[in-house]
């Protein structure tokens, strides 16, 4: 067994952490200890898969999925995170249920819970619902566990929602980390959170949200960037600040991509939808106005198309620290001239570090799988540290 | 181990079952050995899950299900069922396959049945056919088998079809049991199976045609209740009346909800299609006159609108016994004021039962898992009583 | 443990082979020794699960389906695989997924394979498509092994394409080499794999194309069969031909389907779409002109009509070898009068061979669990080995 494997679970082991039994929706309800045993724990996880090593900790039981907005990368990953450890992946489809009677939340979180270990949950489509949704979600099968109707309480993993995307910026802070030598060797870094235009409208803000507020805790320099008009929501914007402050950190927010690539350490160019647009969308599609939609859409596509501008080219990517620093995405990306005619990148930026880019989603499944080992067990690193010592082999040797 | 646990397996061990390799389709076409041997085997599984024992009986192998209507409890509890037990639930999604081609039921039946150990199915949309179709799927796979094209015969379990829905109703029984201290407990105890109103039409029949058949079966005082043009079936008819004089019990048939109600132990207020509704849509589906259905639903809801006063509220629950009766449903329910305007139910009703009627779901994944395990496996007490005996560990500990 | 399955444990292990780490795209793409290995392998895998040995070599991982055709048996067959082996079955679902956001193949086939150990495809539509896009899914998972941004290279595994059902020809292969006595007594053996009218159109060229280039090269005298106009693609047509000089075997073409028949061991009668209307078809759709759709289908139903006399009648195959040759079809088949008016078989033939097209089928979830081992092992034969000896149960016994 690989030493450091052994290391990093005896470090987990000193980290106080009261995940067991809870949730993971927003990375600022976390404390510190509870993110970096994420990051350890799915650091192991990679090791021990790398190692060949089985981290099947449940001969049954169900992870539930819940996606309300398409997905491939994060559905792959979640299936791949419950399969890791021995859970039967099952996607709840909203529209093969009976939900559409008119069933309260509690009822179908109830209902789908009996023999479940995780829920997880993508609801990123309105501002305002997503992570009250989760909410109801986790209260309602803590109720259930509490009535002894359940079994046990499954822990709901947020897969994206309003406010945060915690598997994307957990996973990306990974990348950082393993990418700059260490979570320490982040502290003063820049980071450019820059919109870029693309030519489709009603991209979440959960991504920018989650890793301003992420990045920031980490002591790195985190720069904002976005054209009038393209608000992230309040309460991140005031977490980061705040997050900032106790870190050391910094974060700063500008109304140019220049301005912030200039000397940056990492950049990640993202498109985004407008707050307004999306607060717009909301109340349409909440009173039924569903005709209308159309005509907002439009709207929004005229205000992007004034900042094709934004877009990270090979010049701009010359402006940032030395002209090498790393660009980042949650992809898919809009690659100039190659998923679109112009969108948020070039196609030689994008290119040159499309590598790195796989390489910091291919974090999402152990991070995924992390999450739910530390919410499901009291003693993660010790159910660990059993596993590297017995090696029980994964595939057949 | 916990004691109770081997008493019960050592129940199991002596009642004579015969459900090896066959199906479980309709509760009157089993025996009552068989019937006790499902419930024993299902608070088994409950305690053995309870106490982290595992009872994956499968290293591999399919658990098929076709629902050819929405679900969402029964879904997951056969998926939760399939994964207790080591299989991989595979669901059969008709419009994805090839079988519009003209495909027999036999080819069908077979073609997804070669690493197969249960098939389940729910088929309830129309009169007359979701039975059959059962027993179609089961003669193709007892023929398969015999013919050598099946390495094994899978079982066709029943999630529900025209005439009954023993999962549902196996799961009832298991609850009523679990309330009232035993099945002996039960005799002569009065259950109030009510039609009861609701703003949607077309449910089907076979939770009240499931309730009357198995309630009079174990000597309880049952009473049909519903206004005039709903009636059920014959046939579960005949058979609640004829199981009830066997058992001890009753079987009577009211036009008032009033009268079902009073001094009942337990009541079962549902909505349910008019037979005749549910007859003449079979009728115009069939013949491809799908641009009358429209018409048939409003006539239909028109229909159900004449009898709003069906409805399970707090006065006529003061009418039954101690005006405490225990109130059942097979969820989800339409309560008045929360899920629709005016409803099946009461809000206060429903909300002082909400509990017993998540604990009455809770018991559908272990009725279906104790289904498999007893058509799988030729003695599936000595299966439990070496689980319970060598205590694989379910989750790491 | 059966001595025979010790045999062909051993016969599989002198066979060298280098499908470790590798794709089964296309049967002419493999040596002799793979091709034996496949159904050495699939023919063990039988015996170990009719003897209930359990061969799950796998404890966690995913096995991805990609359909972009309907399929069943296919569906089923993949899925039995992987549980059989014990990979976690996840279908990729391309509509719910991001890839419409015009992401390349390239990153997909990245995304889905973090945690997978085979990528099963079904890409059949289009004439010069599915191949292509196997093979680019294939170059995509070998560049991010090579890059170390996936930790295993997944197999991409041909569930059909345009060129060849590898899965399905093989499985006729060992449904052939079984009721003749092995693969030697195939050489020599008249197969007429003649066109068939069907009264839909658009049936891939992928079964016919299969056949003759895998059974002209054991040995067998191949007849292709069909009316003008009904060509297949050059490519398998020049590769049956070379291979039926390699290995002593024929191939000859011919337009009448009695001439086929004559003397013939083995009949495989099947529509196939005119590889004309394949074309044309690719062409509209990929112009966008979807509106024409519905013009080349009435023309080339118009022209099917026209053949309607190639049906497999009971005069046809009383003049087959001594009247008795073996009817084979990959099912679903179109038979006249039970699935369709008229169609490519009579009733009465169909319904005495119903068995052994099912047998034949049965083969095709142990062939492609045949093709998964050994592209993910490196030893098969010592793993099979190793679990003939210690003989972990299947179920619980």
């Amino acid at each position: 067994m690989d030493k450091l494997t052994h290391a990093l679970i005896a470090e987990l082991g000193k980290l106080e952490t009261t995940l067991h039994q809870k949730d993971f929706l927003l990375t600022w309800l976390e404390g510190d200890a509870h993110l970096r045993a994420v990051l350890l724990a799915a650091e192991i996880l990679e090791d021990l898969y790398r190692q060949n090593v089985s981290t099947r900790v449940f001969t049954s039981g169900l992870a539930v999925s819940n996606f309300r907005d398409n997905s491939t990368r994060t559905r792959f990953s979640f299936a791949s995170a419950a399969s890791l450890l021995g859970l039967t992946p099952q996607d709840l489809d909203e529209g093969k249920s009976q939900i559409a009677h008119g069933e309260t939340v509690r009822e179908t979180a109830t209902m789908i819970s009996f023999l479940s270990e995780v829920i997880g949950i993508r609801d990123d489509m309105f501002i305002g619902e997503g992570h009250e949704y989760m909410k109801e979600v986790s209260a309602s099968v803590e109720q259930g566990f509490q009535d002894g109707v359940l079994p046990q309480r499954p822990s709901v993993v947020n897969l994206q929602c309003d406010r945060d995307h915690p598997t994307q910026s957990m996973a990306d802070l990974l990348h950082l980390a393993k990418v700059f030598g260490g979570l320490d060797a982040l502290r003063g870094k820049r980071i450019a959170m820059s919109w870029a235009y693309s030519p489709s409208y009603g991209k979440p803000l959960s991504v920018p949200q989650g890793i301003i507020t992420l990045m920031a805790r980490f002591g790195m320099d985190v720069v904002l960037a976005h054209p009038e008009g393209y608000d992230l929501l309040p309460e991140p914007i005031a977490v980061a600040g705040m997050l900032a402050a106790a870190s050391g950190g910094k974060f700063t927010r500008v109304h140019s991509m220049e301005e912030a690539f200039r000397g940056a350490d990492v950049v990640y160019p993202k498109s985004w939808a407008s707050f307004a647009v999306m607060q717009k969308r909301t109340e349409l599609l909440r009173g039924g106005q569903s005709g209308q939609l159309q005509a907002l859409e439009k709207e929004a596509l005229a205000q992007n198309a004034r900042h094709t501008a934004w877009e990270c080219t090979e010049k701009l990517m010359g402006a940032t620290k030395g002209g090498k620093a790393l660009y980042m995405h949650c992809l898919p990306a809009d690659i100039s001239g190659v998923s679109c005619k112009q969108g948020e990148v070039a196609a030689t930026v994008f290119e040159r570090y499309r590598k790195d880019t796989y390489r910091e989603a291919s974090h999402k499944p152990f991070v995924i799988a992390a999450m739910m080992l530390l919410t499901r067990f009291a003693e993660p690193a010790r159910i660990l540290a059993d596993l590297a010592k017995s090696k029980p082999p994964r595939r057949a040797v």
